[in-house]
Protein backbone atom coordinates (compact mmCIF):
# COMPACT_ATOMS: atom_id res chain seq x y z
CA UNK A 1 0.00 0.00 0.00
CA UNK A 2 1.19 3.57 -0.89
CA UNK A 3 1.03 5.94 1.73
CA UNK A 4 -0.15 9.79 0.88
CA UNK A 5 0.79 12.81 2.99
CA UNK A 6 -1.80 15.67 2.44
CA UNK A 7 -1.46 19.02 3.50
CA UNK A 8 -4.77 20.49 3.91
CA UNK A 9 -6.45 24.44 4.20
CA UNK A 10 -9.98 24.96 5.51
CA UNK A 11 -12.01 27.52 6.67
CA UNK A 12 -13.96 25.67 9.81
CA UNK A 13 -16.71 28.08 9.78
CA UNK A 14 -19.17 25.49 8.41
CA UNK A 15 -18.10 22.15 9.91
CA UNK A 16 -18.42 20.35 12.88
CA UNK A 17 -14.53 20.00 13.41
CA UNK A 18 -12.25 17.86 12.02
CA UNK A 19 -13.89 15.12 13.13
CA UNK A 20 -17.72 14.30 12.16
CA UNK A 21 -20.20 14.80 15.12
CA UNK A 22 -24.19 13.70 15.15
CA UNK A 23 -25.95 15.59 12.92
CA UNK A 24 -23.04 17.88 11.65
CA UNK A 25 -20.64 16.83 8.67
CA UNK A 26 -16.58 17.06 9.67
CA UNK A 27 -13.68 17.78 7.53
CA UNK A 28 -12.53 14.81 7.51
CA UNK A 29 -15.10 13.11 5.97
CA UNK A 30 -15.52 15.30 3.66
CA UNK A 31 -11.53 14.79 2.48
CA UNK A 32 -12.35 10.83 2.19
CA UNK A 33 -15.48 10.84 0.75
CA UNK A 34 -13.66 13.05 -1.51
CA UNK A 35 -10.53 10.79 -2.36
CA UNK A 36 -12.40 7.71 -2.27
CA UNK A 37 -14.59 9.31 -5.28
CA UNK A 38 -10.80 9.60 -6.91
CA UNK A 39 -9.15 5.98 -5.72
CA UNK A 40 -12.44 4.04 -5.81
CA UNK A 41 -11.56 2.63 -2.64
CA UNK A 42 -12.57 3.37 1.16
CA UNK A 43 -10.46 5.42 2.28
CA UNK A 44 -9.02 6.45 6.22
CA UNK A 45 -7.59 9.74 6.72
CA UNK A 46 -5.41 9.85 9.50
CA UNK A 47 -4.76 13.54 10.69
CA UNK A 48 -2.15 15.21 12.77
CA UNK A 49 -4.74 15.64 14.96
CA UNK A 50 -8.29 17.11 15.46
CA UNK A 51 -9.76 20.74 15.15
CA UNK A 52 -12.72 21.97 17.05
CA UNK A 53 -15.63 23.19 15.29
CA UNK A 54 -15.21 26.31 13.82
CA UNK A 55 -11.55 26.02 13.98
CA UNK A 56 -9.15 26.81 10.66
CA UNK A 57 -6.10 25.29 9.53
CA UNK A 58 -3.68 26.79 7.36
CA UNK A 59 -1.69 23.56 6.76
CA UNK A 60 -3.31 20.41 8.26
CA UNK A 61 -1.32 17.64 7.59
CA UNK A 62 -3.16 13.82 7.34
CA UNK A 63 -1.91 10.74 5.41
CA UNK A 64 -3.92 8.06 3.97
CA UNK A 65 -3.01 4.22 2.25
CA UNK A 66 -3.64 3.90 -1.15
CA UNK A 67 -3.05 0.95 -3.94
CA UNK A 68 -4.46 3.29 -6.24
CA UNK A 69 -1.53 3.38 -9.09
CA UNK A 70 -2.38 7.37 -9.87
CA UNK A 71 0.87 9.06 -9.75
CA UNK A 72 1.15 11.23 -7.03
CA UNK A 73 1.86 14.59 -8.77
CA UNK A 74 -2.16 14.06 -9.89
CA UNK A 75 -3.62 13.44 -6.69
CA UNK A 76 -4.06 17.35 -5.43
CA UNK A 77 -5.83 18.60 -8.79
CA UNK A 78 -8.08 15.30 -9.10
CA UNK A 79 -8.93 15.76 -5.48
CA UNK A 80 -9.53 19.28 -5.26
CA UNK A 81 -11.40 19.17 -7.95
CA UNK A 82 -14.15 17.17 -5.85
CA UNK A 83 -13.62 19.11 -2.41
CA UNK A 84 -15.73 22.25 -1.69
CA UNK A 85 -14.37 25.96 -1.96
CA UNK A 86 -13.92 25.80 1.60
CA UNK A 87 -11.67 22.80 1.90
CA UNK A 88 -8.42 22.54 -0.52
CA UNK A 89 -5.58 20.26 -0.43
CA UNK A 90 -2.33 22.25 -0.93
CA UNK A 91 0.27 19.73 -1.43
CA UNK A 92 0.43 15.66 -1.72
CA UNK A 93 2.97 13.99 -1.42
CA UNK A 94 4.11 10.09 -1.72
CA UNK A 95 5.92 9.32 2.23
CA UNK A 96 7.63 6.04 3.95
CA UNK A 97 5.08 3.57 4.91
CA UNK A 98 5.77 4.40 8.72
CA UNK A 99 4.49 8.18 8.13
CA UNK A 100 1.79 8.76 10.61
CA UNK A 101 0.49 12.05 10.73
CA UNK A 102 -0.53 12.02 14.16
CA UNK A 103 2.28 10.48 15.64
CA UNK A 104 4.93 11.38 13.75
CA UNK A 105 4.16 14.90 14.58
CA UNK A 106 6.96 16.42 16.37
CA UNK A 107 5.90 20.25 16.70
CA UNK A 108 3.01 22.06 15.75
CA UNK A 109 2.42 26.00 15.35
CA UNK A 110 -0.66 27.77 15.84
CA UNK A 111 -1.44 31.30 15.40
CA UNK A 112 -4.49 33.01 17.23
CA UNK A 113 -6.14 36.12 15.95
CA UNK A 114 -7.82 38.94 18.51
CA UNK A 115 -9.83 42.06 16.90
CA UNK A 116 -8.93 44.51 20.12
CA UNK A 117 -11.26 47.31 18.26
CA UNK A 118 -14.38 48.76 19.59
CA UNK A 119 -16.25 48.96 16.49
CA UNK A 120 -18.24 45.60 15.36
CA UNK A 121 -16.26 44.40 12.25
CA UNK A 122 -18.58 42.14 9.46
CA UNK A 123 -15.14 41.46 7.38
CA UNK A 124 -13.27 39.75 10.48
CA UNK A 125 -15.83 38.17 12.32
CA UNK A 126 -14.98 34.88 11.29
CA UNK A 127 -11.46 34.87 11.05
CA UNK A 128 -10.41 36.91 14.68
CA UNK A 129 -12.23 36.98 18.10
CA UNK A 130 -13.68 40.38 19.16
CA UNK A 131 -12.76 41.71 22.61
CA UNK A 132 -14.02 44.86 23.03
CA UNK A 133 -11.94 45.86 26.28
CA UNK A 134 -8.73 47.37 26.02
CA UNK A 135 -5.73 44.61 26.49
CA UNK A 136 -2.44 45.65 27.68
CA UNK A 137 0.03 43.26 25.41
CA UNK A 138 2.82 44.35 27.91
CA UNK A 139 0.95 42.38 30.60
CA UNK A 140 0.69 39.40 28.25
CA UNK A 141 4.11 39.71 27.48
CA UNK A 142 5.02 39.68 30.87
CA UNK A 143 3.31 36.48 31.67
CA UNK A 144 4.59 34.16 28.87
CA UNK A 145 7.77 32.88 30.23
CA UNK A 146 5.59 31.29 32.81
CA UNK A 147 4.23 28.66 29.77
CA UNK A 148 7.48 28.33 27.77
CA UNK A 149 9.53 25.23 28.89
CA UNK A 150 7.78 21.55 29.70
CA UNK A 151 4.89 21.82 32.22
CA UNK A 152 1.51 20.01 33.54
CA UNK A 153 -0.66 22.00 31.52
CA UNK A 154 -4.35 20.02 32.99
CA UNK A 155 -5.38 23.78 34.13
CA UNK A 156 -5.67 24.56 30.58
CA UNK A 157 -7.35 21.02 29.21
CA UNK A 158 -10.77 21.48 28.02
CA UNK A 159 -13.93 19.07 29.33
CA UNK A 160 -14.90 15.57 28.18
CA UNK A 161 -11.17 14.79 27.54
CA UNK A 162 -9.23 11.08 28.27
CA UNK A 163 -6.01 12.34 27.94
CA UNK A 164 -4.06 10.68 31.65
CA UNK A 165 -0.81 12.29 30.09
CA UNK A 166 -0.87 16.47 30.25
CA UNK A 167 2.86 17.20 30.41
CA UNK A 168 3.17 19.37 27.15
CA UNK A 169 5.80 21.85 26.18
CA UNK A 170 6.06 24.90 24.75
CA UNK A 171 8.57 26.22 22.21
CA UNK A 172 8.14 29.91 21.77
CA UNK A 173 4.89 32.10 22.37
CA UNK A 174 5.28 35.27 19.85
CA UNK A 175 2.89 38.11 19.65
CA UNK A 176 2.32 40.42 16.38
CA UNK A 177 0.56 43.54 16.97
CA UNK A 178 -0.95 45.10 13.74
CA UNK A 179 -3.31 47.82 14.23
CA UNK A 180 -5.90 46.46 16.56
CA UNK A 181 -5.23 42.94 15.97
CA UNK A 182 -3.32 41.31 18.34
CA UNK A 183 -1.53 37.26 16.96
CA UNK A 184 -0.63 35.30 19.11
CA UNK A 185 1.66 32.09 17.84
CA UNK A 186 2.32 29.31 19.33
CA UNK A 187 4.76 26.12 19.01
CA UNK A 188 4.51 23.55 21.35
CA UNK A 189 5.26 19.66 20.74
CA UNK A 190 1.88 18.50 20.94
CA UNK A 191 -1.14 20.20 22.94
CA UNK A 192 -4.47 19.05 24.98
CA UNK A 193 -7.62 19.38 23.86
CA UNK A 194 -8.77 23.36 24.16
CA UNK A 195 -5.19 24.19 25.49
CA UNK A 196 -4.52 26.87 23.12
CA UNK A 197 -7.66 28.96 23.59
CA UNK A 198 -7.37 28.46 27.27
CA UNK A 199 -4.11 29.73 27.26
CA UNK A 200 -5.58 32.59 24.95
CA UNK A 201 -8.18 33.23 27.24
CA UNK A 202 -5.94 33.01 30.15
CA UNK A 203 -3.48 36.39 28.35
CA UNK A 204 -7.13 38.00 27.41
CA UNK A 205 -7.68 37.74 31.30
CA UNK A 206 -3.81 39.14 32.56
CA UNK A 207 -4.64 41.78 29.29
CA UNK A 208 -7.69 42.89 30.66
CA UNK A 209 -6.96 43.32 34.15
CA UNK A 210 -8.64 39.91 35.55
CA UNK A 211 -5.50 38.28 36.25
CA UNK A 212 -2.24 39.21 37.33
CA UNK A 213 0.95 38.39 36.25
CA UNK A 214 2.04 37.21 39.28
CA UNK A 215 -0.54 34.73 39.74
CA UNK A 216 -0.30 33.16 36.93
CA UNK A 217 2.21 30.44 38.18
CA UNK A 218 -0.41 29.50 40.43
CA UNK A 219 -2.86 28.79 38.14
CA UNK A 220 -0.88 26.70 36.21
CA UNK A 221 0.45 24.84 39.38
CA UNK A 222 -2.59 24.24 40.47
CA UNK A 223 -4.10 22.07 37.30
CA UNK A 224 -7.72 23.48 37.93
CA UNK A 225 -9.41 24.40 34.84
CA UNK A 226 -11.16 27.08 36.95
CA UNK A 227 -8.18 29.02 37.73
CA UNK A 228 -7.33 30.16 33.85
CA UNK A 229 -9.60 31.91 32.02
CA UNK A 230 -12.65 31.83 29.34
CA UNK A 231 -11.69 29.34 26.71
CA UNK A 232 -11.28 31.97 23.22
CA UNK A 233 -13.80 31.26 20.93
CA UNK A 234 -13.19 29.13 18.00
CA UNK A 235 -13.06 31.07 14.67
CA UNK A 236 -9.42 32.87 16.16
CA UNK A 237 -7.73 29.98 16.07
CA UNK A 238 -5.41 28.79 12.40
CA UNK A 239 -3.62 25.46 12.63
CA UNK A 240 -1.02 26.98 10.83
CA UNK A 241 2.30 24.46 10.58
CA UNK A 242 2.81 20.96 11.34
CA UNK A 243 6.21 20.09 11.94
CA UNK A 244 7.99 16.19 11.34
CA UNK A 245 11.37 15.04 10.95
CA UNK B 1 -37.00 65.87 10.11
CA UNK B 2 -33.11 64.96 11.16
CA UNK B 3 -30.66 63.66 8.96
CA UNK B 4 -28.64 60.42 9.99
CA UNK B 5 -25.69 59.60 7.97
CA UNK B 6 -24.07 56.16 8.34
CA UNK B 7 -21.06 54.53 7.57
CA UNK B 8 -21.61 50.40 7.26
CA UNK B 9 -19.33 47.77 6.83
CA UNK B 10 -20.31 44.33 5.15
CA UNK B 11 -19.46 40.95 3.86
CA UNK B 12 -21.29 41.03 0.23
CA UNK B 13 -21.07 37.06 0.11
CA UNK B 14 -24.72 36.70 0.94
CA UNK B 15 -26.62 39.18 -0.42
CA UNK B 16 -27.69 40.29 -4.00
CA UNK B 17 -25.50 43.74 -3.66
CA UNK B 18 -26.84 46.84 -1.90
CA UNK B 19 -30.08 46.93 -3.90
CA UNK B 20 -32.65 44.16 -3.50
CA UNK B 21 -33.09 41.73 -6.81
CA UNK B 22 -35.97 39.30 -7.27
CA UNK B 23 -35.63 36.48 -4.96
CA UNK B 24 -32.55 37.56 -3.52
CA UNK B 25 -31.97 39.98 -0.05
CA UNK B 26 -30.11 43.64 -0.67
CA UNK B 27 -27.70 44.83 1.92
CA UNK B 28 -30.42 48.24 1.90
CA UNK B 29 -33.21 46.16 2.39
CA UNK B 30 -31.60 44.62 5.75
CA UNK B 31 -30.52 47.79 6.98
CA UNK B 32 -33.92 49.67 6.36
CA UNK B 33 -35.50 46.92 8.28
CA UNK B 34 -33.53 47.01 10.86
CA UNK B 35 -33.97 51.07 11.18
CA UNK B 36 -37.68 50.62 10.65
CA UNK B 37 -37.51 48.45 13.48
CA UNK B 38 -35.51 50.88 16.16
CA UNK B 39 -37.73 54.21 15.20
CA UNK B 40 -41.02 52.79 14.35
CA UNK B 41 -41.19 54.23 10.86
CA UNK B 42 -41.01 53.07 7.29
CA UNK B 43 -37.34 54.51 6.18
CA UNK B 44 -35.61 55.15 3.00
CA UNK B 45 -31.67 54.57 2.90
CA UNK B 46 -30.21 56.83 0.39
CA UNK B 47 -26.52 55.47 -0.31
CA UNK B 48 -23.64 56.54 -2.01
CA UNK B 49 -24.08 54.55 -4.79
CA UNK B 50 -24.89 50.13 -5.65
CA UNK B 51 -22.45 47.66 -4.80
CA UNK B 52 -22.80 44.39 -6.47
CA UNK B 53 -23.31 41.23 -5.43
CA UNK B 54 -20.70 39.89 -3.68
CA UNK B 55 -18.57 43.24 -3.28
CA UNK B 56 -17.76 44.28 -0.08
CA UNK B 57 -17.85 47.41 1.67
CA UNK B 58 -15.20 48.84 4.78
CA UNK B 59 -17.07 52.24 5.06
CA UNK B 60 -19.99 52.45 2.66
CA UNK B 61 -21.97 55.93 3.53
CA UNK B 62 -25.85 56.19 3.63
CA UNK B 63 -28.31 58.53 4.72
CA UNK B 64 -31.80 58.72 6.19
CA UNK B 65 -34.50 60.73 7.51
CA UNK B 66 -36.24 60.54 10.98
CA UNK B 67 -38.76 61.84 12.95
CA UNK B 68 -37.30 60.15 15.92
CA UNK B 69 -35.86 61.57 18.91
CA UNK B 70 -33.57 59.15 19.93
CA UNK B 71 -30.28 60.49 20.80
CA UNK B 72 -28.02 59.80 17.23
CA UNK B 73 -25.21 58.44 19.96
CA UNK B 74 -27.50 55.32 20.66
CA UNK B 75 -28.28 54.62 16.82
CA UNK B 76 -25.41 52.88 16.30
CA UNK B 77 -25.89 49.98 18.87
CA UNK B 78 -29.23 50.21 18.56
CA UNK B 79 -29.61 49.46 14.61
CA UNK B 80 -26.27 46.89 15.19
CA UNK B 81 -28.19 44.69 17.88
CA UNK B 82 -30.64 44.37 14.90
CA UNK B 83 -28.50 43.67 12.34
CA UNK B 84 -27.19 40.04 11.10
CA UNK B 85 -23.39 39.87 11.64
CA UNK B 86 -22.11 40.44 8.28
CA UNK B 87 -23.72 43.79 8.02
CA UNK B 88 -22.73 46.24 11.04
CA UNK B 89 -23.16 49.79 11.79
CA UNK B 90 -19.67 51.43 12.06
CA UNK B 91 -20.50 55.22 13.18
CA UNK B 92 -23.80 57.50 13.28
CA UNK B 93 -24.26 60.81 12.72
CA UNK B 94 -26.19 63.36 12.59
CA UNK B 95 -25.78 66.07 9.50
CA UNK B 96 -26.71 68.62 7.86
CA UNK B 97 -30.48 68.65 6.17
CA UNK B 98 -29.15 68.84 2.72
CA UNK B 99 -26.75 65.82 3.20
CA UNK B 100 -27.42 63.29 0.30
CA UNK B 101 -25.20 60.12 0.58
CA UNK B 102 -24.65 60.37 -3.76
CA UNK B 103 -24.87 63.67 -4.71
CA UNK B 104 -22.65 65.20 -1.68
CA UNK B 105 -19.92 62.50 -2.19
CA UNK B 106 -16.71 63.96 -3.94
CA UNK B 107 -14.61 60.93 -4.04
CA UNK B 108 -14.38 56.84 -3.52
CA UNK B 109 -11.93 54.68 -3.26
CA UNK B 110 -12.10 51.16 -3.79
CA UNK B 111 -9.50 48.04 -2.94
CA UNK B 112 -9.07 45.30 -5.03
CA UNK B 113 -7.77 42.25 -4.41
CA UNK B 114 -5.96 39.90 -6.31
CA UNK B 115 -4.10 36.63 -4.97
CA UNK B 116 -1.81 35.78 -7.83
CA UNK B 117 -0.56 32.24 -6.35
CA UNK B 118 -0.82 28.59 -7.62
CA UNK B 119 -2.40 26.97 -4.89
CA UNK B 120 -6.43 27.12 -3.85
CA UNK B 121 -6.85 28.95 -0.52
CA UNK B 122 -9.68 28.43 0.81
CA UNK B 123 -9.46 31.23 3.90
CA UNK B 124 -9.13 34.20 1.17
CA UNK B 125 -11.74 32.49 -1.42
CA UNK B 126 -14.09 34.93 -0.53
CA UNK B 127 -12.16 38.41 -0.53
CA UNK B 128 -9.71 37.73 -3.19
CA UNK B 129 -9.54 37.05 -7.06
CA UNK B 130 -7.64 34.20 -7.68
CA UNK B 131 -5.56 34.35 -10.89
CA UNK B 132 -3.16 31.55 -11.04
CA UNK B 133 -0.93 32.95 -14.27
CA UNK B 134 1.52 34.80 -12.82
CA UNK B 135 0.90 38.47 -13.05
CA UNK B 136 3.80 40.99 -14.28
CA UNK B 137 3.30 43.68 -11.59
CA UNK B 138 5.80 45.84 -13.60
CA UNK B 139 4.08 46.12 -16.90
CA UNK B 140 0.47 46.75 -14.96
CA UNK B 141 2.07 50.07 -13.19
CA UNK B 142 3.32 51.18 -16.93
CA UNK B 143 -0.26 51.64 -18.47
CA UNK B 144 -1.17 53.01 -14.99
CA UNK B 145 -0.39 56.76 -16.31
CA UNK B 146 -2.84 56.29 -19.08
CA UNK B 147 -5.86 55.51 -16.74
CA UNK B 148 -5.19 58.91 -14.54
CA UNK B 149 -7.23 62.15 -14.86
CA UNK B 150 -10.34 62.95 -16.74
CA UNK B 151 -11.04 60.30 -19.68
CA UNK B 152 -14.44 58.98 -21.38
CA UNK B 153 -14.52 55.68 -19.25
CA UNK B 154 -17.14 54.25 -21.65
CA UNK B 155 -14.52 51.44 -22.45
CA UNK B 156 -15.50 49.91 -18.97
CA UNK B 157 -18.84 50.25 -18.39
CA UNK B 158 -20.71 47.02 -17.41
CA UNK B 159 -23.84 46.32 -19.68
CA UNK B 160 -27.55 47.15 -18.46
CA UNK B 161 -26.39 50.82 -17.31
CA UNK B 162 -28.78 54.03 -18.17
CA UNK B 163 -25.48 56.23 -17.82
CA UNK B 164 -25.21 58.88 -20.50
CA UNK B 165 -22.32 60.82 -19.04
CA UNK B 166 -19.61 58.45 -19.07
CA UNK B 167 -16.67 60.95 -18.24
CA UNK B 168 -14.97 60.42 -15.04
CA UNK B 169 -12.12 61.33 -13.24
CA UNK B 170 -9.25 58.75 -11.37
CA UNK B 171 -7.06 60.60 -9.09
CA UNK B 172 -4.77 57.99 -7.88
CA UNK B 173 -4.18 53.98 -8.71
CA UNK B 174 -2.09 52.36 -6.28
CA UNK B 175 -0.71 49.25 -5.88
CA UNK B 176 0.43 47.07 -2.80
CA UNK B 177 1.99 43.65 -2.89
CA UNK B 178 1.78 41.57 -0.18
CA UNK B 179 3.99 38.08 -0.36
CA UNK B 180 1.32 36.59 -3.16
CA UNK B 181 -1.28 39.15 -2.95
CA UNK B 182 -1.53 41.93 -5.72
CA UNK B 183 -4.14 45.11 -3.86
CA UNK B 184 -5.59 47.97 -6.29
CA UNK B 185 -6.26 51.17 -4.81
CA UNK B 186 -8.23 53.67 -6.96
CA UNK B 187 -9.71 56.87 -6.07
CA UNK B 188 -12.05 58.75 -8.44
CA UNK B 189 -14.47 61.33 -8.53
CA UNK B 190 -17.20 58.02 -9.27
CA UNK B 191 -17.12 55.05 -11.31
CA UNK B 192 -19.27 53.67 -13.61
CA UNK B 193 -21.19 50.59 -13.14
CA UNK B 194 -18.72 47.61 -13.06
CA UNK B 195 -16.11 50.27 -13.71
CA UNK B 196 -12.99 49.21 -11.15
CA UNK B 197 -13.85 45.29 -12.00
CA UNK B 198 -12.88 46.36 -15.80
CA UNK B 199 -10.16 48.57 -15.18
CA UNK B 200 -8.71 45.79 -13.41
CA UNK B 201 -9.32 42.94 -15.31
CA UNK B 202 -7.62 44.94 -17.84
CA UNK B 203 -4.68 45.30 -15.76
CA UNK B 204 -4.95 41.85 -15.44
CA UNK B 205 -4.93 41.14 -19.15
CA UNK B 206 -1.73 43.67 -19.11
CA UNK B 207 -0.14 41.69 -16.42
CA UNK B 208 -0.27 38.35 -17.91
CA UNK B 209 0.43 39.81 -21.26
CA UNK B 210 -2.95 39.24 -23.20
CA UNK B 211 -2.97 43.23 -23.39
CA UNK B 212 -0.04 45.33 -24.34
CA UNK B 213 0.93 48.12 -22.50
CA UNK B 214 0.91 50.37 -25.61
CA UNK B 215 -2.44 48.99 -26.94
CA UNK B 216 -4.20 50.67 -23.34
CA UNK B 217 -4.57 53.82 -25.32
CA UNK B 218 -6.43 52.83 -28.17
CA UNK B 219 -8.64 50.58 -25.40
CA UNK B 220 -9.76 53.37 -23.14
CA UNK B 221 -10.40 56.01 -26.37
CA UNK B 222 -12.29 52.99 -28.14
CA UNK B 223 -15.30 53.59 -26.12
CA UNK B 224 -16.35 49.50 -26.56
CA UNK B 225 -16.63 46.96 -24.33
CA UNK B 226 -14.60 44.04 -26.06
CA UNK B 227 -11.79 46.29 -25.82
CA UNK B 228 -11.01 46.00 -22.13
CA UNK B 229 -9.97 42.96 -19.87
CA UNK B 230 -12.18 40.60 -18.18
CA UNK B 231 -15.08 42.05 -15.83
CA UNK B 232 -12.52 40.79 -12.21
CA UNK B 233 -14.97 38.96 -9.87
CA UNK B 234 -16.56 40.46 -7.23
CA UNK B 235 -15.30 38.95 -4.24
CA UNK B 236 -11.95 40.73 -4.53
CA UNK B 237 -13.65 44.06 -4.14
CA UNK B 238 -14.44 46.63 -1.50
CA UNK B 239 -15.50 50.02 -1.19
CA UNK B 240 -13.01 51.49 1.71
CA UNK B 241 -13.97 54.82 1.62
CA UNK B 242 -16.49 57.79 -0.07
CA UNK B 243 -15.41 61.21 0.50
CA UNK B 244 -17.16 64.56 1.69
CA UNK B 245 -16.08 67.93 1.82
Amino acid sequence: MRNIKLTIEYDGKCYSGFQSQNNALGIQEVIERAISSVTCERVKLISSGRTDKGVHALAQVANFHTSSNIPVENFEKAINRKLPDDIKIKEAEEVDPNFHARFSAKKKRYRYVIYNGKLERPLYRNYSYHIIKKIDVEKIRDCLPYFLGTHDFKTFMGPKTKFKDTIRTIYSIDIEENGEFIEFIIVGNNFLRHMVRIMVGTFIFVGIGKIKVEEVPEIIQGKKRKLAGITARPEGLFLEKVYYD
